[in-house]
Parts: structure tokens; C-alpha cells; sequence
């Protein structure tokens, strides 16, 4: 477990808003259960009951975390039906939540990850609010190291194992109108040309490097191809969300 | 005082949105009154300005807590004319806030219950913040166990004391659309029938036992009678939100 | 520096959202470099790549500030171009991030004010968020004691050195609607006439001193003139948003 001075660090990773009832119900769980734990909200508004870009979304933030980190991830459409618990190791961060492909991509990216069924279930659990009653518990014990009843199994068991590498797709939309997708930065060239809503984009730096107005994509700062308009917003302009198609059309060089 | 583990824990629940500067300015307060307290959202986006709603769920998430712990209640709209600042004990927990009916559920519920009147005033007080020039500060000492003058009061003087036990209304719209009720879950068998937006609602356990785009109401996971559409927005759907009237018009048994 | 009980309290100052993915990046730096450093999240939505309005509502804002305070301020449109990283030190609070007018209406408020350009640069720099790269690692430091690399410069070389001491705008509209001004509340009578959005807006000392729906002035929490609407939103009824004039035209006295 990584500590950050003798504190445990959680990371939330939900679609539950920042203002509603639901951050603070898991945040009492993890403090009570776990002494003098901190807990970090790595993202609220993750896409709302859509694991699949979430997960896109999440194997790049979880390249910005310290090593060590334990992310407790909920986006849980399927709450209350068949889908199992798991906790998962990759990339040396461990991350708790439900199977349903949220964390098959931070998998995909370490030869040596690892999973786990959890097999341990709360004295009391609703039906709709597994992040509460049994994720949040299972977190704060596996942060305070307690053991929890965990079985192994396959990586290729886990839902979202069969997904692709990268998506092209806009898997984000933030507070800007940026427009984050699940291509990978490190596999185009900045020649490389991208079409989005009948768009072709180029390559720059930074925003301030095209005019205001200017729409283009760049390599953002977890490590995505990120469409963005310079003093605007790429969401607005382009008229694109989550799920939007992005398409490498060709090169400019 | 519950403490987690010696520290202090006291939890907001407000109407004042998470992203402006009003709850890191009571934050501030209760950080520099009261040595390592630790500060939960509970809620940020109560009815804005409409404690009858927010009285219903408050009394609701209250069953989520730890025992003994103390809420700061802020939705404040009569703030600088005459309603009085109060605390009340019930439940096990202590709430700190205005007498305007915000804690009137909460106090409702427990036979035990019992209220007083802050005598204190600070040495500053601005007209339209008490949240964070009063109320905040009582609350910071109540947590460090200080003394604050208080005046005890009869529950039936508070305001609110004459609201109904349950209310047939939405009282918050969650992040999802899901459409939370002043009903009690406990109050309905599964075979009641509801009636919101002029349509008919049946009981389903949870999201995924209903197809996706079904409307179905459910006991939630804080107690209440929630409407929600599986993959779907119920406030979308329905077109309804706060203050609409849910009916319990029959039953499919 | 500033210590709440020994701990070191950072104030947030930012235009990231509450939700996305920004804030727990540089919260994740703050604690990792800091030993029980504390982040308060002092506002979330500043006018989104803005900083001139955001810079009167900081300097306003600060005003409520423990003495001493740390504050991150991040609402950065040039990042990754030429503007300067600096620290200022006025008010009895200090302040880190960009070289754009942010921290100047702080440090116009001072005479005694500081400022220093920030020689120091990280192993890895990205070229769109140096809020988590660069100016969070400086803020820890300063807050744990340690010696940043930085050269002193003049205030009049910093941007927004030439702005007015008060803004005639709108600078913030907050989660009520109710419109936040450049103008101090000091500077103006109780019977000062306010025009914006075509209509004359006359005093009142609270919301409850005038009747449901109608729009007033006040001088706010902070100590600025503020627009609002007893039991409404001024940002609706006015039509009006950051960036609206806002004029004295006259006194009813």
C-alpha cells in the first residue's frame, strides 16, 4: 500500500456528481473503517453508467497516480444483477470495484496484472449501492491491510478483456469542452491528421500555439489525444460528446 | 461527540453547490476552531432555498451516519431576518443550522428528541452568511467539546413541527435523474402502485431486473421511495423534478 | 506560513470544475510533497480561462482568509506560452501560479505587496498542466519550509498592473444566480442607484428586507456589491452574466 506520510491515499473514481449524497456516504465508510485514511476524488463524472469509456478514461489518470495507489472505482450500471466484485492489481496500483470492464484496460496495459473475486459480503447490502456497502469496506480494509476473502482468476474472465487498445472514440468531455479520447499520444505523429464531425484536425503543442477560435488536437497531460479549440470549447464547436467517432485520416507531412 | 478514530467528523449538507466559494469558507472556520476535525460533504445541492424538501431527505441520509455525528444544515433562505439559529439532538446525531423546518424530519423521528436556541452571536456577523459566522463556529466548538450558551426549546416551537410524517412529493433529483420521494420504503408493499407525471409506476428490487427505458420505483438505498428508469433519466422521462406530486394509487397484488 | 493546529492549510483558487479529473491531480502532488498538508477547495468554477474577472473576485475573497494563507491559484488559458510563473506575497497571504493579471488585484490591495518570479522547473513539464507539474510542487514546498528557487521582481512588471482598482462587471454569478461585481461595498452609500440589464437596482440590507422577486443590491459576505433576487435568480431575471456592466447612476437619498 502506498502512504503518503504514514496516511493512506484513496482515489474515488465515480459517476456519482460532486454535490450529491453519494461521494459523502462512501467517504464516512472509508474513515470509519480505516484510521486516518485520506481520500481523493479522482474523478466525479465519470461517464454515467458507461464503463466502457470510463475505462479508457481511467488507465491514462491511473499513469498520473503515485505508485501504490488503491483507486475504488464505481460506475455500476449493473448494480443489484450477476456482476461480481474485484479487486485488480496493474501497473502497481490496485483498484476495487465492480467486474463490468472498468478496469480492463489499466489491466491490458501490465503483462504481470491480476484479479481477484471478492468473496467477502457486508452483514447488511442494498441493492443499489454496492460502492457503500461493499466496495468502500472492501477498500479501506485492503488500505489498512486487513484481509479480505479473495479468490483469483483469470484476466480473460474479466468483462471488457476482448475490448480494443485504444477507442476511437471520445471517451470524456471536461469542464472546458475538451474533448478527451482513447487514443493514445505516444501512437501518432504530429503529422498525423484526425477527423471528428466532419473536422479535420492538425497538431499543436499547446492551446496558445493556434489561434483563439482555432480547433486542433494535442497530446494532453495524461498521456491522450485530446481535441481542443483555443479560448473556446471543442464540444460546443465541433458538436461532440462521449462516444463521438474519431477517425486518423492521414498525415500532413 | 463520534469521533473516527479521535478525529472530529462533521458533515455539510447545503444548498451551496460545490464548485463557489461558500463551503471552503465554513470549512476554513471549522478547521481553524477545532483541532483535526475532518469535514464530509454530505450534500451540496439541497433545494436551493427550500428547506421543506430538504428537511424529508436530510432526515433520510441522517440514518446513513455513524452515531453521534453532528451536521452543520445550511439552506438558509430567511438568513438576516428574524428565524432563530438552533441545535437539535436526534437519533444519535446533532445538527447545527436555522430554525426554518430543516431538522423538523430528523427531529420527528425520534420520541427522545430535543432542540435548543444559540445564544451565542460572534463578534462579526454578516447579514447573509450565517453558515459560515455562526453556525459554523457552533458547530466547530459543540465538536471540540466546548461549551456553547444555549437555550433549551419545545420541539413543537420549532418550525416544520407541524409537516406531515411523509411527503407524497420528489424532494431531490440525483445526478442519474433518479427522482427521490418524501415516501418511506418501508411504509409501501411491493405491490403498490404509484402515480408521478400521469403515469403508473410498479415496484422492481433494482435497476437491471427491469428492461433499459423502463420506468419502476424502488426502495432506495437511504430509506426512501426513488423513481428511476433503468438506463434512462426518470427526471428526463417523467419531465418532473422537485416539489411534483407522487400519488400511492392502488395496488397490482 | 500559515498552520491550522500545525497543519498547512492550501487554498484551491481554479477554473477546474469540481468533477473532472484536475483538482485531485494537483491535490495527489500537494500531499505527496507536503508531510499532513490540508487542501481546501476555496473555489472550483472561476470564470473559465479568465483571469481578470476571477482576479477581482479573489482579491475580495482573500479577504476572509486565516492570515498567512496559502493560496494555488490556477486559471491559466496561456499555459504552455510566455507568461512568467510567479509568487506574490500580499495581504498577509501568499499566492502561486500565473504571471496573468490573477493575483494582481491582490497585490494592488497592499502596499507592502511582494512579488517573484519562480526560477525553479520540475523534471517533467507538461505543456497544459503546470497547476499539477509546476505550481503545485512550489506550493508544497513553500508550505513545508522548503527553499523555491526565485527571483524578485516589481509589480509593475506584472500583468495586470494597469487594471482599475474596481471593476464595473459582473465577476462571478454563483449557484443561487445571485451576480457578484468588481465593485467594493465600501464605496458606496446605502442610497446608491445601481444600474445593469436596463434596469435601476436600489439597496436593501439582506434578501428578506425586500419582498419574494424583486431584485436589490447588497454588500455581500465578502465585501463586495452583489445583485440579487429575494427568493430568486438575478442571473435569470436580469439576463445577465460575467462580463455585464454594472453602473452607478445616481442616489435615491
Amino acid at each position: 500500500m502506498f502512504r503518503f506520510w504514514g496516511r493512506a491515499v484513496i482515489f474515488l473514481y465515480t459517476d456519482f456528481g460532486a454535490e450529491g449524497p453519494y461521494l459523502a456516504q462512501v467517504q464516512a465508510v472509508l474513515v470509519a473503517e480505516s484510521p486516518s485514511v485520506s481520500v481523493l476524488n479522482l474523478l466525479s463524472n465519470a461517464p454515467a453508467g458507461n464503463p466502457r469509456p470510463a475505462a479508457y478514461l481511467l488507465a491514462a489518470l491511473a499513469g498520473t497516480l503515485p505508485s501504490g495507489a488503491l483507486v475504488l472505482g464505481v460506475v455500476d450500471p449493473g448494480v443489484g444483477g450477476e456482476r461480481l466484485p474485484i479487486v485488480v492489481q496493474a501497473g502497481g496500483h490496485r483498484f476495487v470495484g465492480p467486474d463490468n470492464g472498468l478496469f480492463s484496460r489499466a489491466a491490458a496495459r501490465d503483462p504481470g496484472a491480476r484479479a481477484w473475486r471478492i468473496d467477502w459480503r457486508p452483514a447488511r447490502l442494498s441493492a443499489s449501492f454496492h460502492g457503500r456497502d461493499l466496495f468502500a469496506p472492501v477498500a479501506a480494509r485492503l488500505a489498512a491491510g486487513v484481509d479480505v476473502p479473495l479468490t483469483e482468476v483469470p484476466l480473460s474472465q474479466l468483462a471488457g478483456s476482448e475490448w480494443p487498445d485504444e477507442l476511437s472514440e471520445v471517451v470524456y468531455a471536461d469542464v472546458y469542452g475538451n474533448l478527451l479520447t482513447g487514443l493514445r499520444g505516444d501512437g501518432l505523429s504530429d503529422f498525423a491528421v484526425l477527423e471528428a464531425g466532419g473536422r479535420r484536425l492538425r497538431y499543436a503543442r499547446t492551446f496558445s500555439a493556434v489561434p483563439a477560435g482555432v480547433a486542433f488536437w494535442y497530446r494532453n497531460s495524461c498521456g491522450l489525444i485530446e481535441i481542443a479549440v483555443n479560448s473556446g470549447s471543442a464540444r460546443e464547436r465541433l458538436g461532440l460528446g462521449v462516444g463521438a467517432i474519431v477517425r486518423v485520416v492521414g498525415s500532413s507531412a
